[in-house]
């Protein structure tokens, strides 16, 4: 029995939360991996719960073969530990403050001492090399911190277990797939000539977390992205405060979130009479697409969608150099992608059931920009299945 | 004479630019560092004037010291760098998009190679040990790539540069203050009990990002944070679509946030008749505050604002175990903070005029908690000066 001095609002069920254990416990077997040190923000709520705005500063998960895992980070989120995992309060470790971005003690050292007391301190530990929230001074300090254990790699051994997506995960997805229609919709009717970015932005961040009913925003891990003009050549441009203007495309990279499960989709639209160069390049992308849509079919490859797409592309002149897609579902800042499959032609990950992706061809030329991207659900028999639901076109208001 | 292909919207003049790279170039001197891999998306951003959300691939700036410094990063990356940042359009390299999140190859493999390409493969290289953006992985590709090269911990060493702000950058907090005080307004009309929580924070985001008038509002770095009744005793949560309750309080920890740069500031909010254990806990801290500010004052120590603040909450019997502030300016996510000085008993920086800091003596007790805080600057005489001008008290809808 498992004591909880706090009613907890947990996003899932005991099932699920043993079956992602499970998974996960099967991989740290097969690493040869006795403990597992779990820093990234998405993977240490997909197996406890935790929920908070606490990864800039260091924390983690241990996952064990044989007790419940402990969440070990600052006292003061200890506080919000306690409140959202599943764990038995007794699994939540508090480190005091002052190692909190010391320039005289750091962390890991923490860490380190408490893994020695449980008796761990020759263990093989599986840590996430490559991380946002595992630094290299962390590394070092959990290194020499922990002479007697040996330090595995284990970067991205929980996110390939995130890959399938359950039931329940799936019933989150399409709430924030929801959100994101909705988000769309209002740019819809807002996007026009003068008025200025940041409005725009204000509408869709208030449409994305009033959500649709019941169903409550969350905060998406990436901020919208709308680069307009010659600017939409650059992906990750973010707003500012001038207007929108007659004769130029806008694409938006929008992400509704429920309970941190994301849909993202992107479409772009032109204010004004699209030149030509536009409207080849949107028959191109809407064929590729539709081409890569029906070769997202479970025991198909990864590259079979990328090979798809590039196909009717190359037909119209247009060469993309990046990769047209990545694995969703929960994440925290600073990227909604699992991190794990990438949709290109060195890609032969088999697709299977269950696995979702951001299908997300976006155009990115010298001194323009197109997006129409949909997130989709490889499904049981026949082609993917779109979370969103709008038309598959460079949306135009003359 | 620079090369520059496209219009650029600086947001510092020349003059500023040129100071911070002289303070960076004075640092690496006395740290012994020829070049230095800047990875941290604040110090990029304020050494070059690069703004994207692209920092959750591998990318950095180098510094020299006897050239302009060089953007490195992603191919479709370098269309957005190329647009943002003051350097000519050849200090801008972009690497293949197959390097990013690959299992075969990492993007450090190809800066190793342009740094030997530059004739500097066995330079004395520093990098930011201790950053979000300088995974551990990425500190063991660079270290096998640049086997002649000497890798220096240059951790948080531009960030030391940014303390003192300049006049140009303190029109920038003051904007975002005032975004700051537009959104807590917003907060004492809007909350009543039986709002959902998500409702509030929908508007808040909306107010953010509309700014004042022509001063359109960026995102801030933290998501607001307002945990009510017991869960106020987390201080990271985020929130959810429960409506408020009459009887409880509410801290807000928010931020304006106007083209990177943040105004942190926190009220709470009690709906109802506060019990006498709130009322006594607001005394003590504002008049802890209020020996706080006055001991930050040029030449004093960073403790000596957390003693200040220390002492009247003895008094009252709370003790608080975290530090009470740290330095704010610009700031990408996932924190707000320069991650430099921490006010607390064991840090002796002295105080300087320009100085900026969030006084967050946050109270986090075991069920419940109260944040009343201010964004201070460090003046030239006398006491420091608040960024927000609104009561500093807990307020009370009754």
């Amino acid at each position: 029995m498992r004591y909880h001095r706090f009613e907890k609002n947990l996003p899932f069920t005991d099932a699920e939360f043993e079956r992602r254990l499970a998974l996960v416990r099967a991989a740290m077997d097969r690493a040869g991996i006795e403990v597992l040190f779990v820093t990234d923000p998405s993977n240490m709520a997909w197996i406890t719960g935790y929920d908070g705005w606490s990864f800039y500063v260091h924390q983690g998960v241990l996952v064990f073969h044989d007790a419940d895992p402990v969440w070990w980070g600052r006292n003061q989120d200890a506080n919000g530990a306690v409140r959202t995992v599943w764990m038995g309060d007794d699994r939540v470790i508090g480190y005091a403050d002052n190692y909190v971005q010391s320039t005289e003690r750091h962390p890991m050292d923490d860490l380190a001492q408490r893994l020695i007391g449980m008796g761990l301190g020759t263990t093989r530990l599986g840590v996430e090399m490559e991380n946002y929230y595992f630094s290299a001074r962390a590394y070092m300090a959990l290194h020499d911190a922990l002479p007697g254990a040996k330090l595995i790699d284990a970067t991205a051994l929980v996110n390939w277990q995130r890959g399938i997506k359950s039931d329940e995960e799936l019933v989150y997805m399409r709430k924030a797939a929801a959100i994101s229609e909705k988000i769309v919709d209002g740019l819809m009717e807002r996007v026009e000539p003068g008025v200025p970015k940041n409005e725009v932005v204000a509408e869709i961040q208030r449409d994305a977390i009033m959500g649709i009913d019941d169903d409550w925003g969350d905060y998406a891990s990436i901020v919208p992205l709308l680069p307009s003009g010659s600017d939409a050549a650059a992906p990750h441009l973010t707003w500012d405060g001038r207007p929108f203007q007659k004769g130029e495309a806008t694409f938006f990279e929008i992400s509704g979130c429920y309970r941190r499960y994301h849909a993202p989709f992107c479409r772009t639209i032109f204010l004004g009479e699209p030149p030509d160069i536009f409207r080849s390049a949107e028959a191109a992308l809407v064929e590729g697409l539709e081409a890569g849509l029906d070769a997202a079919r479970a025991g198909n490859r990864a590259r079979d969608i990328a090979e798809a797409l590039a196909a009717p592309l190359e037909r119209a002149g247009i060469e993309r150099g990046a990769r047209c897609g990545y694995p969703i579902g929960l994440s925290y800042p600073p990227d909604w992608g699992e991190r794990t499959i990438s949709l290109r032609a060195e890609d032969e990950t088999i697709l299977e059931p269950g696995m979702t992706f951001h299908f997300m061809p976006g155009l990115w030329m010298s001194d323009w920009g197109l997006e129409i991207t949909e997130s989709i659900l490889i499904t049981e028999n026949g082609a993917a299945e779109c979370f969103c639901d709008r038309p598959r076109k460079m949306y135009v208001k003359p």
